[in-house]
């Protein structure tokens, strides 16, 4: 058994004269004496006094940053400035040495592009530790929301058959010899004799089968991974990304809005109470950033500032047509500054478009809701009524300043027969959603759910501006790196 | 917004009088008068009396297994056997009809296999009610253990490049068309062309990444699905299943096995707590299955037993070797009653002798260490010392009843020279994995770690007999429906 304290519990001890050891690495050895020691548990360092006297330089010479000691000392109050404890050590020993010529991490300031070439070691920076502290406080937060509300979490399926819902392009999962490939009579792929009997691909979502659930345990949620095989190098894409999930029985658009809004504000602000210090450290990071913006192109709030905002507010709740009659008469549209101009009625909504709502004209987040039929998914309620002779759907989209979308929902179309119409209208093969069918042929009920694209949450909450940086291992198109 | 009163709210109040509002599915309806409604909040149905005679026929005559209604009517006391609270109900109103000639699931007992052929209709069963309401505690417990522990949970990745592990056959992700593949010069596929530019698999584990993470976050912990293209038709291996993967720096074997036998206790403590009543189902449900069992077959505590006497008790910690000696003095070893007879050491252990040691030895979970080092990976850390001239590991494995391995891991050889040395032994190469080898290069440590499979937990927990049976929609060759 290896006994160590961990810096996280020295640094809020008062024990001083205790000895302790501490494990953990180097980030910088000032004066052949001071080492500023990190484990990961906490975003602070705990200062190490080496008594360089009684050491022997061959040890010296190996305190890097990077390198990996064990040190055994008392426990005292700090004299120095930016900490109140630290470890005048006795014994110092080297865990694992750290070349200081080779060390990629060297003690200055790197640029997230680079540190995304080493994503591997990218966790040992403070900006990093922030990062991935708040993504599993937001991860934990989201399990918490769901359990103590009678939720089923319900891992849906990550390699399915299914191809027909159509939210976007699909990464194949096979075991056949791409160079010899068995072929049917006609010469073509068999995908009979497939691992799995049949063509399979990895799941763009677990919506369809999310709906099993609730259909029958009454409230379930998601939490997985999710795939798109896009080729979209953008800085709020990724080709896998985790989502949760909801979907509620005996549940309609308005439960939706309020069960996604609550969510969205439990979990900013479970954040906000446990990660004080890691919110703290990313609001002065983007406040740096921003020193190189114009003044325009600045956030008005700062970080805690804008999540504060969040909760203190309610989402704006207005439909589409609303929407559209705001942007039409908006002045970036009057002034014909959008790239897209709104001039009727159906079109679809552009990420400059939900920015100005959001940003601009409301300044909160807003939720959208009641589109056209045309530009959504066929699992969508149908409204009752016409807008403008034309259908609409019970679908709400919440838009997040700076993210735009991050939850996309709907209440789902319970009726078989007008489900059964839309999807004979759009060319989606009954026959092979049988399954999805049958929660409307025995037993159906009103019923809703929405997506979260976890990442985005992340990305809103920490602040950082790129997507690649609030997940371990970024996929994207050519990159597949660790 | 739609206004409703949760069953499982209703069975705990004494508010009697009070006018509720339940909605859920009819499992049976007697007499015309009497229907047990479940919406999934408890295992448990509500009774909802129906006034008969002032309830138009129509409706009558849809109230069928299966369908969805929506009962408003008076809570009070019930004077029926078996429920304290009944539903008295003045309006009734059809959600949703089932055809009760066509409704797969007749209130009657159906067999585990049929259901599984539905499985998307089988969460409305008593069963699987219960089944995936402990697999839920199970996955939150392991959450709240990990976070209460100071972990992060890390996302791993899903879709690598990574190969280089061997710990099973792979599956292939891809966006090439098998018709018409791309081709390098020598005739051969081009994967440089593919998605990511490069051949990528679905992962097999998230071990190599989580290592990276804690050898900078200190400690992380995986939840997510792993797979493997082996083509086992078993009740114990699926294609898709969940594994949690813990990692902690400055950590040993001894650590590590504590670590895993304070999660599993505390997880079990967890699900015993939180659903006593599903536990109690699933116990009765077991004693039901081995009375078709010869009395040698069936276990001797029941499930609740079961569970309380691995809480109550210590994990037998043994060595391989200690092991080899108890199974080749055994009375199977020596009347050669095993398949797989033990005669030396070095020979892997099959299910039968984990068994043995487990049910028929200690009677209590146990943890082994120490294996031979050729049958196990090349991370694991090489012990000094040689056991009969052959190198060993400090690996370990935790056996449970019934189940067998449910858990495997070990310290982590930390040492770069060694590690190298054993990857070139076996063929691995390094430059592919160059990140990994980092962590040894820069600030290396002791550290270890282990993997649990949820769906064996689940298994265990639940008592249930195929793996098949606690995933909502298990993958295993020729079987990717829904």
């Amino acid at each position: 058994m290896i006994k160590r304290d961990k810096v996280s519990d020295l640094l809020k001890s008062t024990e001083f004269g205790k000895e302790v050891t501490v494990m953990g690495w180097v980030k910088t050895f000032r004066n052949n004496q001071f080492i500023a020691l990190n484990d990961g548990s906490s975003l602070s360092n705990i200062q190490v006094v080496v008594d360089f006297e009684n050491t022997a330089n061959e040890i010296l010479k190996k305190i890097n940053t990077g390198a990996a000691i064990k040190a055994i000392g008392k426990l005292v109050e700090s004299v120095g400035k930016g900490q109140s404890v630290e470890v005048k050590a006795t014994t110092v020993e080297i865990l694992g040495e750290s070349d200081a010529e080779r060390y990629p991490l060297q003690p200055k300031k790197h640029s997230l592009e680079f540190l995304r070439e080493i994503a591997h070691l990218r966790f040992r920076t403070t900006t990093f530790n922030a990062v991935f502290k708040v993504r599993n406080a937001l991860a934990f937060a989201i399990h918490q929301f769901f359990n103590e509300r009678g939720f089923f979490y319900l891992h849906t399926p990550i390699v399915t058959a299914s191809d027909a819902e159509g939210a976007g392009e699909m990464f194949r999962v096979t075991t056949l010899d791409f160079d010899n490939p068995p072929r049917d009579e006609e010469g073509k792929v068999n995908f009979k004799e497939d691992f799995f009997g049949r063509s399979t691909n990895l799941t763009v979502s677990g919506q369809l089968e999310g709906e099993l659930g609730a259909m029958a345990l009454g409230q379930i949620y998601t939490f997985g991974p999710t795939f798109r095989a896009e080729n979209s190098n953008t800085t709020r894409h990724l080709a896998e990304f985790w989502m949760i999930e909801p979907e509620v029985a005996f549940a309609d658009l308005e439960d939706n809005m309020n069960l996604a809004e609550d969510m969205l504000k439990y979990v900013i602000d479970y954040a906000l109470k446990n990660c004080e210090k890691e919110l703290e450290f990313l609001k002065g990071r983007l406040l740096d950033e921003e020193k190189n913006k114009p003044q325009a192109e600045r956030n008005e709030l700062n970080l805690i500032e804008k999540l504060r905002f969040c909760l203190d507010n309610d989402f704006e709740r207005i439909t589409y047509t609303e929407a559209i009659e705001i942007l039409r008469r908006s002045k970036p549209n009057q002034k014909k500054q959008f790239n897209y101009l709104i001039d009727e009625w159906g079109a679809d909504l552009q990420s400059e478009h939900e920015r100005y709502l959001v940003e601009k004209h409301f300044k909160k987040p807003v939720i959208l809701t009641n589109y056209p039929a045309e530009i959504k998914s066929f699992y969508m309620r149908q409204d009752d009524e016409l807008v403008n002779g034309k259908k609409t759907v019970s679908a709400m989209d919440i838009l997040f300043p700076g993210i735009g979308e991050i939850v996309g929902g709907s209440q789902r179309e319970e009726r078989l027969d007008r489900l059964e119409a839309r999807m004979d209208e759009i060319g989606i093969p009954k026959d092979e959603l049988y399954w999805y069918l049958d929660t409307r042929r025995y037993g159906s009920a009103p019923h809703a759910g929405f997506g979260l694209g976890f990442e985005r949450l992340v990305l809103f909450v920490t602040g950082m501006t790129n997507i690649r940086d609030v997940i371990p291992f970024p996929r994207f198109p050519k990159n597949a790196e660790f």
